[in-house]
């Protein structure tokens, strides 16, 4: 599961039906600098590093599997330093 | 999901059954330059920025699991800033 | 779905069981020079431009879903200039 | 199987009912410096080093197949040169 | 499927039981140094050139499905050149 930092909401008002009304953010690899968007099952807030599901999983993290997502936020960590990322 | 603009429809006469009629855009990583082929089930132009499933969420998202796609446009961003991506 | 250029047939006595008899390919990421092996349901040629399905998709778009496949051509493209690739 | 090392257990109070109290590590490549979360079936130590499954078999190396993870653990190596990794 | 190098058995005491008996082979892309563990049902030899299956067709390939492998090697290749991979 992937370590990656909230940056913000993401609107999106044309999504296929199969993402039906979940959250979505978008995510940063502070690594990589990479964004990737995200449904959040878990009520995150910026600036908040979160580990994620890719794939299959990603259904079943968003509780329900016919959301039609690759990339679910699995937890919040308690404690992540930023320079160790 | 992964966010990616799209660059042009993709011309493919010839193409396994499993793909039937769908309509396929070349979508571009602007950070990467790496281009990729997608089932677009939203009917989206040229210049917008989409976020795409992968894997087997992909053909959830085409609307017809029956689909052999890997990546399917899940929707279209309302404002994203392209220096940012 | 992954565009790629086909260099060459794959030549493999020695398979699983669960690969039967499918043709094989040897496919090049122009861009980044790497090679990969896919099922060729297609008839494909020296030089062609196809995108390809990676995982659970390849298997279905094998046209069979038993053949132990994680890369299968989808189609050929129509017009590809290889510089833009 | 991805080859990585044990770096640390995760603490996550916030997270998806789909994780369950499974054992979460903190895992690391040492060539690219990246680190991932994974569930722990096995036991493992800090400092070990382990193969983990990624996707779908990640949630049958969990031991139960409803665990939202696409990571698991799934053996610590006898003896591995971290030169060699 | 990727195009990879046999290098050497792995040894592997405690696994999942999930792992069963399956012999372990560690792999290396001669291109970018990686190391990879996988399943071997074809019975390699140190210095083969193989080519392997992904995810869920991994599974298949290791010709029991409930074995929680994400790698599985689906060919020995006849004729590779090592300058070409």
């Amino acid at each position: 599961m992937e370590i990656l930092q909230v940056e913000a909401p993401l609107v999106c008002t044309q999504r296929v039906s199969g993402l039906q009304h979940v959250a979505l953010k978008v995510l940063r690899n502070v690594k990589t600098g990479m964004r990737q968007v995200a449904v959040d099952p878990v009520g995150c807030r910026e600036g908040n590093w979160v580990f994620t599901s890719l794939g299959s999983a990603a259904r079943y993290a968003a509780g329900e599997y016919s959301v039609t997502t690759d990339l679910t936020i699995c937890g919040i960590i308690d404690y992540w330093e930023e320079e160790a990322s």
